[in-house]
């Protein structure tokens, strides 16, 4: 196999399944707050060589209507710092919200993970999307969403400058001169900028990644600028070939007006498959989950997907036509422009979004899986795939056991790790530290 | 062994040592970020039977002149939670700041470390001293210290709230009915103080211990108050036996005045003991640390201690007459009261304050340290010790192998854990949820 291109797969975990109704199959797992569930997944990922695992997170909870693993979850950087112990080589991406977050409690945390982990953080850099979040955090309002992808930005900027402060052998710890630190090789950051003033240095060495690995997954024009410049890894949201491949060529061109590689950057597309002997056998599978949805639920959670309270139009009646929200954009417009292509009524539109969040589902035996994802590889839609299992353990073991050899026989996948970093894994050059000039500290 | 009243042990873990100058002698460790490290501390005080181990913490690093411990730290929740894999019945105590964190944050993160340890979390409620932080945090300035302690307060009943609005019940998972989460058993908090408003629910259901267990260090007035009415455990810095049994014996009759018993809040001062086979031979270990002290650093350290620069002083001088300032209180007054009462010069003030930052030391044979410990235990002056081992492994282990086996001996110490929750080993109450009035979440 080429080094030049592996395939990279993520996993997304939510411990009652990414499927809305995956915990209700017998043999499922039903708890998203339980640390041997996530254990046990972080090493089915690892057994499957994943590059990531995956967390993602919410800061407000809907006890109606939402997606089980979103009602309660765990905390991501605890949870993922938990996961560090029992785990070797697999990345442990976690979301953090650079809308109620703090840039100095961010780099620390993920920082912390790498220190922890040897080299294995990610952090997912999200502006937040659900307005609810404001009435936890004694804010007076939710910024608009251009004004959320501004403070992003300077958010990621000082995260990075902080994570720069020291340079690697800041720490000589000589026990005969008792020099600890060597104060020449640590400097403020003394940021002062619009939403952020931030002297620095960190109160944390440099961390074994240089940077954690960035994860993003905005896709309107604001959030594709914004991954360009900053993000390593960016997880998308399809549902057609044609329309990715459209995506994944306007992105990467991107990243030359940055001053980065294409392929420094690895395009994510989410998917969940459904796995079975035969094809027939996998679509019954999915059938059988679809027919745990009420409609109720089903609607409460499209409506939370594009913003708009859909409870009072009729199901079997056409996709209303809805003017653009301050939701998540891109995401809302393409389960949209989805539902326009296939002149989907309102149950085909919660149908798809129940069974994934309005990710890609994907049916069929092994084989098939990886022809698709070949295929999606191959042909510049995808470097890998964001894997959305929807229930754990038995989707997740079918895929990794029954997916996985099939592409290391193509030659598409790797066969063993190939570093001990995240970033070694990805392929990804390791930042130097000092990049932007700052005054010695004190 | 009575169980009415078990001595109490807790482990302050640097890295590098408490001492300023432990990480130097051969053997010792020195590096505060290493898991490793921690999960080694980990072992020993659950192989000690400890009740807790606690993590402090710093929002602001000095590269010049600080403890090489707080010069590089891992950040404490996602070290915590990481050490929660690899031990059992061990609490695991963690700071947090009320000044520079959110409580919706703290709730989560402490909740987390409580499901992901199941019921060994412990949140450390600090109001940060260090002026110094604000200027990480996008400050205009640091609250001063009453202030602090008001928004303490709030934050704290935030936190609280927080916690309980989930009944322990509230997730069915019936996989027949599809009943995930039953919406009567959460409610919202809806919050509006002074400094927060919080609508809630947590996003996560209730943890193992209903509360975390709450740790204050505060010893000013506003302090006490503040711990009387919240605090499970209380860390105190104490350098006279008449005086801790005077502030003991103050602090027990302020907790009825918050309807709480007094044997459910635990004082417990902090010591850095010098174990050898002799007298003699551990105080020479104390004199071998003081040796490596060098007059800028420490003078640095007691400074920055009391809130004043004293680097102009003659150092054989008496310590100078200064006026209180906004660093926290009664640590600085603590200190002064000792050097004034001992007519110390500047020298033995730094002394004492680089061997311990200020904490009482004592130095002896394992039976001499037994002998302190009971004398204070019994005679009204502690329910136990915060024991900072002035370098580890080595004279952690001295105090578990040799000073533990003692105290059972005597009767004063468990031989193996009462319980499998941190509530349960200290024999603290479960607070029950929904003690406040809430409306049903939406």
């Amino acid at each position: 196999m080429s080094r030049s291109r592996c395939m990279r797969f993520a996993v997304f975990v939510q411990g009652t399944g990414n499927h809305i109704a995956g915990w209700r199959l017998p043999g499922a797992s039903d708890n998203g707050e339980s640390l041997a569930v996530m254990q046990n997944i972080a090493a089915t990922a690892e057994r499957g060589l994943f590059d990531l695992l995956f967390v993602s997170d919410g800061l407000a909870t809907k006890v109606k209507g939402d997606h089980p693993s979103f009602v309660a979850r765990l905390e991501p950087t605890t949870l993922l710092a938990a996961l560090a112990v029992t785990t070797r080589h697999l990345g442990l991406g976690g979301t953090m919200s650079t809308t109620y977050s703090d840039p100095f409690t961010t780099a620390r945390a993920f920082a912390s993970l790498d220190h922890l982990s040897q080299g294995r953080a990610a952090w997912n850099a999200v502006t937040s999307s659900a307005a609810a979040a404001a009435a936890n955090f004694s804010r007076a309002g939710h910024p608009e969403h251009d004004h959320r992808y501004e403070i992003a930005e300077e958010f990621v900027d000082v995260v990075k400058g902080l994570w720069d402060c020291w340079e690697d052998d800041a720490l000589p710890r000589n026990r005969e001169t008792g020099l600890f630190v060597d104060p020449a090789k640590v400097r403020t950051l003394d940021h002062v900028g619009r939403y952020f003033q931030v002297k620095g240095p960190l109160n944390m060495s440099r961390c074994p990644s240089g940077h954690p690995v960035i994860i993003q997954a905005g896709a309107s024009a604001a959030g594709q600028n914004f991954a360009a410049r900053t993000a390593d890894v960016v997880f998308t949201v399809v549902q057609d070939l044609v329309e990715a491949r459209r995506h994944y060529a306007g992105f990467k061109a991107l990243l030359p007006r940055f001053g980065r590689q294409p392929e420094h950057c690895h395009l994510l597309p989410g998917v969940m498959p459904f796995i079975a002997e035969s094809d027939a056998a996998a679509k019954a599978l999915l059938d059988q989950l679809q027919g745990f949805l009420d409609a109720e639920n089903a609607l409460a959670l499209v409506s939370a997907r594009i913003g708009h309270d859909l409870s009072g139009y009729p199901l079997d009646g056409p996709v209303p036509e809805l003017p653009p929200t301050d939701m998540s954009h891109a995401f809302a417009q393409t389960l949209m422009s989805a539902a326009r292509r296939d002149n989907m009524t309102l149950r085909d539109l919660y149908n798809l979004v129940a069974a994934a969040r309005g990710h890609w589902v994907i049916y069929g035996s092994p084989t098939r899986i990886a022809d698709i994802m070949e295929e999606w590889f191959l042909t510049g839609a995808a470097d890998g795939f964001v894997v959305l299992p929807p229930w754990f353990p038995g989707q997740f073991d079918a895929f990794v056991d029954q997916v996985i050899p099939i592409l290391q026989q193509r030659g598409l996948y790797r066969t063993a790790y190939e570093g001990t970093t995240l970033r070694e894994n990805l392929g990804l050059p390791r930042p130097g530290s000092h990049r932007g000039v700052g005054a010695a500290a004190q």
